[in-house]
């Protein structure tokens, strides 16, 4: 393979579960090269130490986080770190000729506006953001691979945006009775000590949170809004669900037309994603299981009829750290550097 | 307390979930006593075969199910059977003067027709039938109190109806847009050796199931139609958790009046409810969690109104084994017998 | 019921998970008040910020910590804190006349040389120390009615110990060859947010801690020296289960005459704990599940001997909360007042 | 890469865990291609309707099991079968040349008395079972390389095996103190439709069973007194956790040089693994967890010393369905084949 060379990358934010998940997926990119590591709290440690089970395969350390550092080592940067810190870092990174994907919300918005109404923070970046691509390949496959600063998609919008976007697009359901009840594992929270988090407290246990003020939601709704051609507004509400991974959303909405079979439509959806590898809509009458997905970047996606109400039910299940997150993100840099999507992304999972 | 005499009751199908719940609990109740035990598959062994860890506490037979020997050992029988047995055996129970609960489908139905399309099952038993009550006392405490007949709600209605009636009962919501987004643990598949309710099927793992066909549907929609005062129909999801016990409903629904605050309706709740004594309105801003319920026949309700869209989330939390079976059931029996409907049912849970 | 009168009862330290335990378990006793809740980060709040879904039925402020008001209110106190505190707090209580448990390791030991050696601390409370008795009613029923401080049990040591005993007491094993690999759910760890007992992080998980050197080590010992006669040393290795409650205690040990069966073991198993209600020796060839006794004060024991190797293996399962901690603390209490063991205790736990 | 071929293989019995785990890594090895999956009960369906989610990427036919067929066929044929059918099976492939590698316990045994008196099963193929090697790498690495038939252990062997071989190899232990406390995920209850397999019932609860009879026992057994040089007898509990995957087995032994370090058997281990890829010895004070291990096939080892005993506490960890089960088969075969022994097997897993 002569002088074969691989592209190297780095990431900031790797000690939490989104950053030990690129590491772990990059690891076994063949085209890529694991070089830098990055962080705050942890800098100065090594990634063995975060995770002693991993000290053996990676073993680079953390270091303090300098772009001019990091743009002298990588081709392609990953931010993986609470929002409101990537706005601060990625403007360097682009303008040194990095190519940057960021896994917080802080590029996801085309109107910053929004961002600072949901977020509450005022942003100075503006440069950066007007650039930035909303990091769903489904959807923006073409602009993505264009893009030099990539704002991935959150979890929730992932799994809510892949089973409505079909129907939007092709104006098949009145968007503003769209409903996305979605179900998540705990470790979409993160690896923060939390109470609520806790196993003796969410195990057998079930419940909603931030019911109709979620920061999901205006996420989501700016995307609905772009594939119906006009202003959405939808319902998200999430739940945390007593498992570790996964998330489920149940989306409702109402048909225009009434008379659509539950065939009709799984034809639609097929048609929709023939080119999109990492979506698989079930046959009809199976309802997709989060433990499908776990472990790939696959999305599975179940819909359904009620004929007696008029309503569409369609069911998407994501495994929440890879395709809602660290396994998104590397599909869109494997577009941005004109290779396969599927490339050195896990597609057979771990069930059981 | 001189000639105390405690009530003599019996259960048909104690093997169960619900059998060994209706067991623990009336073996608490301070005015009854369990005096007979009845199954089929089960008859010849005692109830320590089936459970050795109650065995120092109940070592009762189970017998083979025999109405006439029912009868004159209890003033009051619970059937716990599979959908389409216990009308075989109520009616001779009433005739000879028992006091009938029974916890499947078969008497909830105020139209048998609705029972047969939804069952697949012609019915004879219409004289007992036309005389059944339908046993959630929030809603029908006076007529539960003079019956000798009560259906039993399933677990999924129970939590639903609790979550609706204060809407649809003052016609706050337009009932069509009712959605019903629930969610159980797999106890609510009782104790069937099941491959899809193993362990190592349904731990970590999360999907809808019976999707716009579920039998819960018809029973959900027949005391939604009377509290509303014309037919509605109401869209039905239910989920299989990972987790053992406990339901939780996200029910969603267009107000009428998009001015109504989230706490207007929650003083509503409170008023529908003041003399309920298992339903507690959660305070402002506060969700349910169902482990709060688990282990207790409370059902905790949280209200939220989404001013965007116009819409009221309510989610309510029950133990799906306790006020969605066995001790909705319980508090249907004091009723009955004129006693406090709080008798010897559990208010305290497991938390956690 | 005329001039009844309820004893009044205390707990420090009621927002954990111990404290919420003895909070539930002493509503439900009939013969006790709860009168005072204190403690000191919680102080100024009520149980119902804590605890919202008890807020109903508990709405006792949490105080701060003083020794002389709870002494004026209360007559029995019950101390539910951090190792090293109830020493500082106890001996206020026992001049003014209270009757005080302890639930930390402070009073669990006769030579406090042991217990500043393996928890570091020095102590001067050397008066009350030494009135201590060990709170295991089925070893020490009689010292515990007469005493009026009780040092409660760790809970591996109650699940060890009633395990153990009656193969000491009776000289049937080589002490020295007792192997103690117990398993807790992650209740244990308290209701404090640390990474390694997140959800995320122990589900689906499982390890040994603290191997050779956890705490509860000189505690076991300390008794089984007392039963043998003699020093002896243990093998005591805990594990973290992924769930909420429960231990079950896998105990090896070598039997000095190799020919003793099964069922001699069980039949002496039973004399021994013949007058301790709380103790439950499983018939031949059972083995007990944690499952059985959550919700429960109950031990099961399961007794096995391999005569290939001349062990005998003993298995105690106990809910860790109860059994394990607050429900044995009010088993004491019973005994101290003079009243049944059982009073006002759960029998039949939650199964499933 | 010119005229490439890949090596075919088969799997009979590709319905269960065992088989499904097979497919996934035989998938994604880069020098086989599977080309038969074989199997009874579900003779005649396809992969995909067992495991719909795999559909897209594994679409072959179960056949009939035919040994001639498969000869044809395949190279290498994985037999994943309940005990006592690979007997039936392995004499005619291994006859028309196929290399074969058994997952039941048929060709375990050295000695067919153990195996009859354990399995209570007469076999008449004692050529093929004389032939056979035992499919621990780590100790038979050389054997395997030239095997025509191995027998690959059994999940709980594995994690027991490593654990103790670098102790009884070197004579460092007692080999009759040897205790193996071992807990594991309920999947390696198979997939099938048991009771106390039910979530309901399994979650949230833990139980040892099979004590002292567990037929894992001859066969750890077998290979530890090979190793020791004699007749070696050891204690062996299984005991069932909470949890899809995962074993952890917690070893206990008596040290014949109490003046034994930590540290000296740190290096004794690393030694002895020097050249095991699979096998990670943990640094001081570090104890395995389950997770670690899940989804690669790595066995993670703590070692730890009580001085106060004179006892080792050796702590083994794996995923059941990989290093105990599947990928040690194709660990094997990649030996029987010439090929790297990590060739195609995963060694990151999914953490969390």
């Amino acid at each position: 393979m002569g002088n074969f060379r691989r592209v190297p990358v780095g990431i900031v934010g790797a000690s939490g579960y989104g950053g030990v998940q690129l590491v772990r997926l990059l690891m076994e990119h063949p085209e890529v090269e694991l070089v830098y590591l990055g962080g705050e709290s942890s800098a100065g440690k090594s990634f063995g130490d975060l995770y002693p089970h991993l000290a053996h395969l990676v073993n680079l350390p953390i270091e303090a986080v300098d772009p001019e550092v990091m743009a002298h080592r990588c081709e392609v940067v990953f931010l993986s770190l609470p929002n409101g810190l990537a706005c601060q870092i990625a403007p360097q990174l682009l303008e040194k000729g990095c190519k940057v994907l960021d896994l917080s919300a802080d590029y996801r918005f085309s109107n910053l506006a929004t961002y600072t109404s949901w977020y509450g923070q005022e942003r100075s970046d503006r440069t950066a953001a007007a650039t930035a691509v909303y990091g769903l390949p489904e959807l923006y496959r073409d602009r993505i691979s264009e893009a030099q600063l990539v704002g991935c998609p959150g979890c929730y919008p992932t799994a809510s945006l892949l089973a409505l976007s079909p129907l939007l697009k092709q104006g098949l359901i009145v968007p503003e009775t769209a409903i996305i009840d979605a179900k998540s594992g705990t470790s979409g929270g993160g690896r923060q000590a939390k109470v609520n988090l806790l196993l003796a407290e969410a195990d057998n246990s079930l419940a909603a949170y931030g019911v109709v003020r979620h920061r999901h939601t205006p996420e989501i709704e700016q995307i609905c809004s772009e594939l119906a051609g006009h202003e959405v507004t939808v319902q998200f509400t999430p739940h945390l669900i007593p498992m570790v991974r996964g998330i489920l959303a149940t989306v409702y909405a109402t048909l225009r037309d009434p008379g659509l079979a539950r065939d009709d439509l799984i034809t639609i959806y097929n048609a929709f994603y023939r080119n999109s590898p990492w979506v698989k809509v079930c046959q009809s009458g199976v309802y997709p299981q989060t433990k499908w997905a776990c472990g790939s970047n696959l999305c599975f996606i179940g819909v359904e009829v009620d004929p007696r109400t008029g309503r569409v039910i369609v069911m998407s299940a994501i495994d929440n750290l890879i395709k809602g997150q660290a396994g998104q993100a590397i599909q869109c840099m494997n577009l941005m550097l004109g290779w396969e999507e599927t490339l050195g992304l896990p597609k057979l999972g771990f069930y059981p």
